[in-house]
């Protein structure tokens, strides 16, 4: 393979994390040490700053200002959701985007998010190629979801695991303090992907927790979970439920959209989901005459830097420099997840590269052999899974009690003399 | 000031905070190695357990185990939020707990709560003292809502304020990520008080944060408030707001209250709040069309035993220390709050005793010169007053990456024979 001189540029996509600052601060730094590399430079705003030639110089950084990325929550360059369209009915972008690259001699491309973003990356990759234009495109995994295929986990899912198990270990004990009744219901993000609401099983694991656990991977039943809360309430009279936005009947039809019949949708056509806790709480309250009390963990679960795991972090920040180092050395449309192994409660975690293409738009469930029999909470299997990954507490610097976070410069970009 | 012999009770009551336990522990710590004090018993569920003879022995516990009361949140010895009735109207209660102090020998009584617990120890204490049974009644303070009379700060306060602080700088983070328009509207704890709500100033003090502060010290305008988010939004696409959950209108009506009329009462008559995050954004976004995300801090930020403030946890345990102590040396009826100064940026803390009936049912608020002239905001005062009580991380032990709360014995009190 022949040696690719030139620029790389890095954007940010989808819904934050934790940790993709620290995703991209591995890609950033590796590309800034990089002798092929001539200019690192920043999308704003993901691919909108890209196609908008909104685009910052990473060099132009204070070092140790953007060492504190790998402890700053949310996309620092900025992130969008902006979907490009099917080069087949639309190239307008794909031009630009290809303009971009020739006017600041981008030869590495690196997108940090999700499913969607892999979707992007790979459209992209296959247009240049198709247009002559050598550009190698690395995806670099983002998603508190954990829904990506192929990859043992996604960076980003242990560090909002860890914070969703906390919280519950917490809320339990305050919601089980009074002599009087009390049922409590906890609402996580995952749309179709139940890790999330699983990491509250590490709770139960660990200490106390959740009495029932709902995943969208079950079709959910409202008539068997009020009788077990019930049947719960009855025995104890608490009753700790942690619930996914996702939920759904046997229809198919999100519970939560049963509050709200005509739910938005966003740019991808996914429902825009919420008040679910309030629902199933004001629901729970009408058949049991308890008290119930909805909370939804909402943005928190997905910034809560502050309780990151030092473990996602560091994979995080691999998974960076593994796209870096591996796009210089030749490769190109692949994605950096992780293969792992859990052999005697021993973890190891290596990076490894998968296809762009079986990545992008197929989603990873929670197994169902992990689901107990009654559908309404997690095995061993999960725990043994899942525990390794939220081990470490996190390094990040705090000035006067507080976070420190990265403040960046964002000098607009110079594209070198024609 | 004779020696006094006997046995010690201690209880918890009202909403739990993060570092309650710690206060307890400080008190149960210094009582258990206290050669005046026979027995060291603990109240299940606060007055509750000692009107129905459900005590469990301190001494029973094993001292390792024990100490993780310092970092675990919510009432580890239960709470209740029942109200003594007035010794005038009705002495059933006082009779009862008389007898119970004779029957385990009791003479030293510590109450760990707020205003309410203070007015409940209060009570007690003057009862037996009409009734010649000489026992010694110290108030140890606990509220999040740092709304007692005479103290400097509460303990609990700071912990709360510190996940307050923390989330607000994350949230700030994420909800400003997109380069869409984005609202959020936050809302913290405090009925009557803003002191929760004020914290989310910390987070511009020490980096980016609330666009807008609400607290209940003002009189909420929803014209003025729209108007607000209006401008802000119309200049930056993005707005964030932070609301306590008591804000009101000229009229006395709570904000919360617009969306339900008929609000429930709890035992006290305090009128059950919430949804208010929800009403705002949703009312916000009719006025905007703009994307509003509500977010409720709920019992989250009463519990966040994970970011609590090694200062607030080391002055809680002070406090219940010094409670026995000065009980000991022949106080009672007293409170142990505490005595600051802040000179030149130096921080000093005393615990110092306070009169139980100054205490009970004074409700301290945030000091208007502290809240800026647009009402929206707070200035350098409330820092300087708030920022040295969050400092210090947590010394919370983390077993498997999270939180090893206490697990008390709890084994039944045997009374001495008579």
């Amino acid at each position: 393979m022949s040696k690719l001189i030139g620029a790389a540029v890095i954007g940010q996509s989808g819904g934050p994390s934790s940790v993709i600052n620290a995703s991209a601060y591995g890609a950033i730094k590796t590309a800034l040490e990089c002798e092929e590399i001539t200019n690192v430079y920043g999308m704003c705003n993901g691919i909108v700053g890209l196609l908008n030639d909104n685009l910052i110089d990473m060099g132009k950084e204070d070092p140790d200002e953007l060492a504190l990325m790998k402890y700053t929550p949310s996309s620092a360059l900025g992130s969008c959701r902006y979907k490009l369209a099917d080069p087949d009915v639309d190239e307008t972008d794909y031009i630009k985007i290809l303009e971009m690259f020739k006017k600041y001699n981008i030869r590495y491309f690196f997108y940090n998010g999700g499913n969607d973003s892999m979707d992007t990356c790979n459209k992209i990759s296959k247009f240049m190629l198709r247009n002559g234009y050598e550009v190698r495109c690395m995806g670099i995994p983002k998603t508190i979801d954990n829904d990506l295929a192929g990859t043992d986990h996604c960076p980003g899912f242990a560090s909002a695991a860890k914070f969703i198990a906390t919280s519950v270990m917490e809320v339990y004990r305050d919601s089980t303090v009074y002599d009087t009744g009390m049922i409590t219901i906890i609402e996580c993000m995952g749309r179709h992907a139940g890790w999330l609401t699983a990491a509250a099983a590490l709770a139960n694991a660990c200490g106390q927790g959740a009495d029932l656990i709902y995943l969208p991977e079950i079709d959910f039943d409202m008539d068997k979970f009020t009788a077990k809360v019930k049947e719960i309430y009855a025995a104890k009279k608490k009753c700790l439920v942690v619930v996914s936005e996702g939920i759904h009947d046997k229809d198919g039809t999100f519970i939560a959209e049963y509050a709200n019949k005509n739910a938005a949708k966003d740019a991808f056509g996914h429902t825009q989901l919420g008040g679910l806790a309030a629902y199933l709480a004001n629901y729970i309250k009408e058949q049991t005459g308890a008290k119930v009390r909805g909370i939804e963990l909402s943005l928190l679960q997905r910034c809560a830097a502050h309780c990151a795991s030092q473990t996602d972090i560091d994979e995080s920040f691999a998974s960076g420099k593994a796209a870096v180092e591996n796009a210089v050395a030749g490769v190109t449309d692949k994605m950096v997840g992780f293969e792992c192994t859990r052999e005697n409660g021993k973890y190891t975690c290596n990076t490894k590269l998968f296809d762009l293409t079986i990545v992008a738009n197929t989603e990873k469930k929670v197994p169902l052999e992990w689901i107990n029999d009654t559908g309404d909470g997690l095995n061993q299997g999960f725990i043994d899974y899942c525990l390794p990954l939220i081990q470490g507490e996190t390094q990040l610097t705090k000035v006067n009690g507080l976070p420190r976070f990265v403040n960046l410069k964002k000098v607009k970009a110079v594209a070198p003399e024609a």
